[in-house]
């Protein structure tokens, strides 16, 4: 086997990274004139995709071991006067392959390596090795989703895995239809759009002017992405007017609070409105048996957004809109170009399904989370969805009465979000107050930049209405242990005792 | 060096894809949750993607051997039935790693090689070994465009590029703004949204009936997302009202046509009208000292959509949408989230992009792009997008007087569409008419069944306006040669002789 020939040449100079030095191909001299298709160009493709592959799995080694920093962190105008070696500036010329893989290893060098357990910093952490090696695939399959001819694959996992998801959120026979999108802010938009379509289709054509003035109700709490797409789609955010759309946000950002769906249900069954779950952070509770009844309802509502990039821990991007009545997404966004979708194929054209995005080539989302699917099963999500939650649970009983710090809400977290803020030593007995206010709201982006300085661990701060900065704790790594926990408490007050 | 070792001792074994059998790992016994960041997680972890990487390879190989087919043709119902060990329901339990490597493969057996010398089906076609490398590694590093703090690297690498390209737009000193966006329809989309902005910034908070009725101009030729974008932010379709925004479009989808931009420019400059240049398809051409002269004006025009992925062989997905006014895509999309953008970092906050986007969190697109730009200079740009007009120059050159061919449009492509019907013998003595047009729109079809079914080539087809079908050469696959061109010209006189 050719492939094996080749690894065995690359092992026996010992050093995978000079390669090229020690061999008669000379990488110095390479370009990307010389890989494939050039002639020729299969030995050093292979070569060179497999140094590639080198620096990848060093750093993913590098990932999971608590011995490596989470960042090494630069400001900006460091790394773009150049590092060592490492410039980010275009040039007319092409740079040889030895200096492509030095450009490759100093990107990860001077990036945040997101796996890392004690990486906590976003709503999507994380790096699971099956959705990598998906990803990895994805990226050579190089195709997008929109249409069965160029993506039969992927086309038939998409709709088998939407399918999978609505019978999780409880729609009769999983009936229905969605999509996969870029993120969750866009599904979100795509619930706004279809609303709007179900009771004004005459937009569609006519413009915003053919409908009544419309308003659209979210909590205060909800993800900006509503209002962004309330003032893209021509809603405005005003108050007033005709209500078409009301959006439960279940899992908000910040506080990881589920609105109570079948409430919202009621008004909206009453009213005939349009229901949003937007469960971009919260939908990945539906797969736990033990706390999908945060979701209760769910089944109710008119659309879904559900990301599995965050807490299923499915490699970015991967955000699904689920809609319950089927062929709504096709009215809705179809222009119906023929030059586009010839319906003369010799294959059934319902499953061209890009005529029903607002997007026209569709990036191929699917495949890393079908293969999570299969290497864990329904059963494998679970578990992973319950150790997350249970590991907050642990942050939350540890520091709800430790001295120092101060819960931002009551009662247990519904979500993995523990929010907190550290009293260092010096402010544990002033009186509350305008003063005290303004320093503790220095503390959390003081100790946020010690720890990206110092590289350990990461963190995310916020306010919230007339809440000064706090800590959020966000738990969706696998890789994440209790051990991680106590070190991020023992940092915090580590950086921040002296302030 | 342990990657090494590890690669030695997979060599011994002489056959990679048999190597957990023959090793005590026992692969059949072996889950994802084996897998790291499980304890002794690491061996496995670089046994399993070595094995993904061989079978990464292996297609790569392939895909660049004309002995290959360009696909394996199955219609839905056989794939969803499930081919031989190739399964694509989900199930509760989990699956072994061996069952999780046999998926990857026959996910890949069954998909369309895009990157094959003779596929030219889309306008994204190829597969650059530098870009593949540059997704890879964007997987690995799993992060997003949100934040400087979580994506240091790429951000500045976005800018820089970003930069470059308004500069080769001709924009001063390539001032102004831009994002890159997930494809030209959302690309366009921006350029709409934006316009809206500029001219009716009370839209954003008060909806469009805050405006006068508007409308966009764009070519019968011009791409859908125009039309969705109109539809999706609430303009309509209607004729009549206030001018807002005029698209020009450089490379039309099926023709390959350049409006005037200059002439175009004049009167959009006259009315005070938002220009917009969607280049998705001809943008590439700027790189080029022979061909820009295409885009005459670009460097008029407001906003300009550019597709990487497209004309200029990048990984999908990489569009970019370009602004020539600072500061206004910031205003029109910004919602000011401050629990999302924390005014208070350490470093340069103007650099966390975030708030600009429609989208929150944001795939990273920019690697592999920079990677590319790197690796063939801007130099390497221009040959590729050379070669690829000079292919279809000389397609063009062997059809326009050959027996059997009628050119849908007059005088030579501005692009590399090259449109034409084939006509087999048994049609050429028919006189115009009815029955010579039903007859003649089956051919294109007919003959591309054939061609997916022998899995040979692949080119597109489609109608336009009342032309009947007929088929759409491009060229941006650098794989390809004029021995390609040739394959395909006797591969149609083939499978169409006898209809």
């Amino acid at each position: 086997m050719r492939f094996c020939l080749y690894l065995h040449k690359l092992c026996i100079f010992g050093n995978t990274s000079s390669l090229f030095k020690n061999n008669k191909l000379k990488k110095y001299l390479l370009h990307t004139f010389d890989l494939l298709p050039a002639k020729n160009g299969e030995e050093p493709t292979m070569q060179f995709l497999l140094e590639v592959v080198d620096i990848l799995t060093n750093y993913i080694r590098k990932t999971f071991d608590r011995s490596t920093k989470v960042l090494d962190f630069h400001h900006p105008h460091q790394l773009l006067e150049g590092m060592e070696g490492f410039n980010l500036e275009l040039s007319d010329q092409p740079e040889s392959l030895e200096q492509i893989l030095v450009d490759c290893r100093d990107t990860l060098k001077y990036g945040v390596r997101t796996g890392h357990p004690r990486f906590f910093n976003q709503l999507s952490t994380g790096l699971d090795i099956i959705g990598l090696a998906g990803e990895w695939l994805t990226s050579t399959a190089n195709t997008n989703m929109f249409t069965y001819e160029i993506a039969p694959v992927f086309v038939l996992m998409e709709q088998l895995t939407l399918k999978k998801m609505r019978e999780i959120i409880g729609w009769p026979n999983g009936e229905g239809d969605g999509l996969f999108s870029p993120g969750g802010a866009i599904s979100n938009m795509y619930s706004v759009m279809i609303a709007r379509y179900k009771y004004f289709p005459e937009v569609k054509t006519k413009g915003m002017s053919a409908a009544p003035r419309l308003v659209l109700f979210t909590s205060e709490h909800s993800h900006y992405s509503i209002t962004k797409a309330g003032a893209a789609l021509g809603f405005g955010k005003e108050n007033g007017y005709v209500p078409l759309f009301v959006n439960a946000t279940a899992g908000t950002t910040v506080y990881g609070a589920f609105d109570p769906i079948n409430d919202i249900a009621d008004i909206c069954e009453k009213y005939n409105l349009w229901l949003h779950v937007d469960g971009a952070w919260g939908g990945g509770l539906l797969m736990s048996r033990r706390h999908r009844h945060k979701l209760s309802g769910v089944e109710r509502a008119n659309s879904v957004t559900w990301n599995p990039h965050k807490m299923m821990g499915v490699p970015l991007q991967c955000s699904a809109i689920l809609v319950r009545e089927k062929g709504i997404l096709q009215g809705c966004n179809s222009m119906c170009a023929g030059y586009l979708f010839q319906p003369d194929k010799q294959y059934d054209v319902t499953y061209d399904t890009g005529d029903k995005a607002i997007q026209c080539g569709r990036h191929v989302d699917i495949f890393k989370f079908w293969l999570m699917w299969k290497a864990k099963g329904t059963v494998g999500f679970e578990q992973h969805i319950d150790r997350c939650l249970e590991l907050s649970e642990y942050l939350y009983n540890k520091i709800k009465n430790r001295p120092g710090y101060e819960m931002v809400f009551q009662g247990e977290p519904q979500h993995t979000n523990v929010c907190f803020w550290y009293i260092p030593p010096s402010m544990r007995n002033m009186p509350d107050g305008e003063e005290r206010r303004e320093r503790l709201h220095k503390v959390a982006p003081k100790i946020k930049a010690m720890m990206m300085e110092s590289g350990t661990t990461m963190v995310g701060y916020q306010p919230q209405g007339d809440k000064v900065n706090f800590f959020r704790m966000v738990i969706s790594n696998h890789a994440a242990t209790r051990s991680d926990i106590d070190f991020l408490i023992d940092e915090i007050e580590r950086l921040g005792h002296d302030l």
